[in-house]
């Protein structure tokens, strides 16, 4: 249950790890929208991040099949879903975690919530995978957006202790694509890889921090009082494995400050008003003001690592050595970046519709 | 729209600020709940928090009047509809905000969203003062959750730079009631009384940290994926105005950690299964695992200072100086505890409703 | 559970019939619909029916009393909470149902589904005093589709085996009002107080059909496969007590043609497109035509009737006889017109907002 | 948007008439039912009803295909996808209707609706055929319930102005597969079968009437005051293509007769309360009574006849002449017997989920 978010811009997600396929049906996307394969695929391949620093071998096309929704080219305004295949699956290496469940994984709490009866293989229901339905239904949320001139750009600015200098919320779009670990400085994207590299030598693992910025988006976009912009955001992006925490604008960093330096004053920027500066990261009172959205997620290091670890035998009702198997990232980060976009990018549509930014037909 | 929140245990708030009321109806409460009055009403008294450092001086006796849903001291599976009075309004000083609107306030988000229609005595819709609401609706919550022996406890852990030292999440409770700041330390309390008063005789605000730990939830609450636990706390918590972050478990810092020192190992605690650390926060894969529930809001200082600020005439098209006057809090951080406590008791109560957990009618 | 209804122009229903109110709160009711309190009244006079051939002797001012989400005379935006009060109760007379459940009415079954904890005085959240609730939301939804031009008229066509002639749909709004019936045709009205009256004097209760039409509606509104129309309306219909059946159009009576009679032919009337005659009652697919949108709710007779019925004793595990004592109508039809037109336009405003054919602003 | 419904048993609904796909998802089935693909083979089988009288020459397996949500043969508590493929797909006969939209079909307000980028290939999103995810969401639906000893079944009482006998309830299941009408009724069935064979050689069609029990459903099943028992199953059935009006019980019978005669007087039964009569349909209150619940749907004819029928040539803008072709069911009453009980059962099957009967985990 609640493999569905949004209002009106609905994303159901479906599939697992080593099932068939991994799939997502969007529901609620306006008709008329021209959406080239090319660009859904161009996302996915971002997330499948081949060859990065620290990324998975396993080894797939991920390449997306539409069973519903599109005609000659175009939405229909009926549920779009789409699907990849499931195609290089090793499944073997699973079978111990129900009984030996993985520290840092959902093995064991999965196991008690159904009952033992989840599909333990890959991670099943719980694997960093099935968020190619995430960046599937993204790509179509980025299209809609793309037609009212709102734009969702993530970037890297932690790996580990690794931090990347901050960057204009405005330059992100230019420079986060220059290297594979995502990062809009060269040089920090350096000594991540090399940080991402010694870890993955010694069987270990890193995490790190992903900003998404948002332009563009009007002011007023929003519904509070329990759909304000930072509960819908945040909703949907702690809905991707491994992020433990959100901030918006300074977020923690405000905590710390007097309202005399937290506040942004406003002033005339020509016909419209701005913030001086953008503290609030361009949300008041659950509300955008017009100024860049600025949120940071922080991912926590991937579970999967190959040093031994310690946990219990739920057969033999002892503790237990374990050496985690199987193909993993040591570090999903650079592969999160565009996870973050898509689920960003799918809350903004969905409030955008609500707000009636976007027309239910496109023309 | 979006004044609702849950699927079973459904929270709508209305009100505002300088309205008739304050008020909420909680439709899904379990009929049979025996819930006094006096409960609740202790609840709303630990926000309205009188006297307290860095409160505001508007003095209301905000007592509970239960509308529907309760008969001969019981719920009766009816919606409950609780209100309280806004007795004390002085609406004048916010007749300005429309045109001149303060910074970190919601006055020109609103206006633009809705028109400006709105209401803006007190802030309206966007003052705090709706979390009353919230707390009403948390007492009932809690009051179900309590039936299963599931208690959720928060306390302020920073006010601006001056932290307190980490408390045990068992220890919160017996400790969290001791000051006026609901912290478990006194010796910290004390400097964050000092930290707020010196900010208060500037006209300057602060803000701070809570951190919330709840304690009996068994493994296995939460529904996947787009409804786990990180998701829908976060999702209720930002709803209240002023937090700007939350993180679970070791949150921000564990996105700098190893794998191997982020993991938390399983070991037997007599017949049940437990974690020798808690980094996760008690959550993985959007389920709880049993350890004690753990996460830390965020809130910025109160926007409203009675320093100087810079604003825009939105009438002459300049820019422009502003007093914000009205009575405002110089710290709202203590009084949101409860409302913290409040909100995570209503998504808990809801997801161990869906889980099954408690049953529909209390016997 | 469940006291809400809508996904955009929400409704949420709260109080019992012998509780302190009856209410409802509203929410994603556009900003700036200039609403008179006295639109309100009126629609709730009508329900009221004082006077009326067969309506109870309770008497109630049923004053609407507005507790938030309007501001000089307009809504806010912000969700908007009415009651009436319940002033008049005589709850003796309903204390031994509980014990002997009275025949066609929901106290054995609400008995069962709340443990007994639900309120029993007045039939407690089962009676048709909450549909007030429904008639205060249904004024606001009315307000907002006259803004577009549309129009929704219920009237009475028939009260037992009295059947009023067809009335063209047109023509209803100006014939629906000139008797205490709400039935478009004088002649038939008279015979249908007759039938009411003689079933009273008898102790006994009569039931009937109530037609409702929309004028105004323009093509293509609706959301298929499962919010069409004819799902969307029917949902909202049935939650008025004593509804057992609804048909659309040509209804059970088309299930016995040939689709060469049944189908709607197309022809040009000026530029625009209608339909010869109108069988489907404006809706095809689950979406308007641009046709007047015909359907038609039968009502049971009341279930409460002074005349010896036979139902159980739950503590004595017999059979009983009862007799219903308390205030009630001979026949509730007449008094459900409004309702009736109360919930189809709630409906209506639903899915003209989620069509974007009603703004979220009203300027 | 909407192709979802259910709150707890949540069915998405996706694919169209002459693309790759027809499908579903169906979220929150618990974990641990144990399925047979065969089990929804032959509810998939009865609904493509080859051979029927009647029925499409349209000739395909519809052989499911599960993509998520089953491991081992049982459910995972994950969403469930499944699909059928399109194979035997003609198009080209369904070029011409965007332009001349055919009587009775949703051609015009499809095009309306969704701007002219609908699907138009065989209807599109508002095929008939899409009804075959509603059968393979119904038999996980109805293994659910079996295991709690709810059984649903259907037949055809009506076909055009061929009425079967009453049937008894508890007799249907018995009954209703021994004639491809699935009448209860073997004469009568025979005659429907003339009926419809004289219309169809006439090149039209004819309607019917479907009825649907519901036995073994225990009392207070159902969640007033929008969600009770005939709001829910109404919106559910009205989402089946051509069902024009439903009625529970009596119906609009019920709407002729005095409250004496209406009334269902209680009586012991051993040691439960059943009513002597059950004109109520088992519905109280919106809560089940624990008597059979009975309901009526109403489809209007097929509205694809090869007779010539009057429509409007959308571009001359003028009236023309139209001969519809392509492949279509004289009637689809016989077929729909199998969706109708798979509607109701995913209606049952969430409100018993939400009352807790259905366990979330099935051991």
């Amino acid at each position: 249950m609640s493999n569905s978010i949004g209002r009106l811009f609905r994303v159901t997600s479906f599939g697992e790890s080593h099932g068939p396929v991994v799939g997502v049906v969007v529901d609620g996307c306006p008709a008329g929208l021209s959406v080239d394969q090319g660009t859904i695929q161009r996302d996915l391949d971002r997330r499948r991040a081949v060859g990065q620093a620290g990324a998975t071998p396993r080894r797939e096309a991920d390449a997306v099949r539409i069973l519903s929704g599109m005609y000659e080219g175009c939405t229909t305004g009926a549920p779009v879903c789409m699907v990849i295949d499931n195609a290089n699956v090793e499944s073997s290496n699973y079978l111990p975690y129900p009984r030996t469940p993985r520290p840092g994984h959902a093995d064991f709490t999965a196991k008690i919530r159904y009952g033992g009866f989840n599909d333990p293989r890959g991670g099943g229901r719980f694997s960093g995978r099935i968020t190619a339905g995430f960046v599937m239904a993204g790509a179509l949320a980025r299209a809609a957006l793309g037609r009212i001139g709102v734009e969702v750009h993530a970037h890297t600015v932690a790996i580990g202790e690794v931090e990347a200098p901050v960057c204009e919320p405005t330059r992100v779009r230019e420079l986060n694509r220059r290297n594979a670990l995502s990062c809009c400085d060269d040089r920090s994207a350096e000594s991540m890889v090399q940080h991402i590299s010694e870890a993955e030598a010694r069987g270990d693992s890193v995490g790190g921090v992903v900003e998404c910025v948002v332009l563009g988006l009007p002011p007023g976009v929003g519904e509070p009082v329990f759909s304000g912009l930072e509960s819908e955001i945040s909703h949907a992006v702690f809905s991707i494995p491994a992020v433990k925490g959100i901030e918006f604008g300074g977020g923690f960093a405000l905590s710390r400050l007097h309202g005399s330096a937290a506040n942004d004053p406003y002033e005339f920027c020509g016909d419209s008003v701005r913030s001086v500066k953008n503290d609030s990261g361009g949300i008041l009172g659950g509300l955008s003001t017009g100024m860049p959205l600025v949120l940071r997620a922080a991912f926590k290091p991937t579970p999967s690592i190959s040093l031994p670890q310690q946990t219990v035998d739920l057969e033999e009702r002892t503790t237990a050595e374990l050496i985690v198997r199987g193909r993993h990232d040591a570090c999903i980060v650079p592969r999160g970046v565009v996870v973050v976009e898509s689920m960003v990018a799918c809350v903004l549509c969905d409030l955008c519709l609500r707000r009636g930014l976007i027309p239910g037909v496109m023309v």
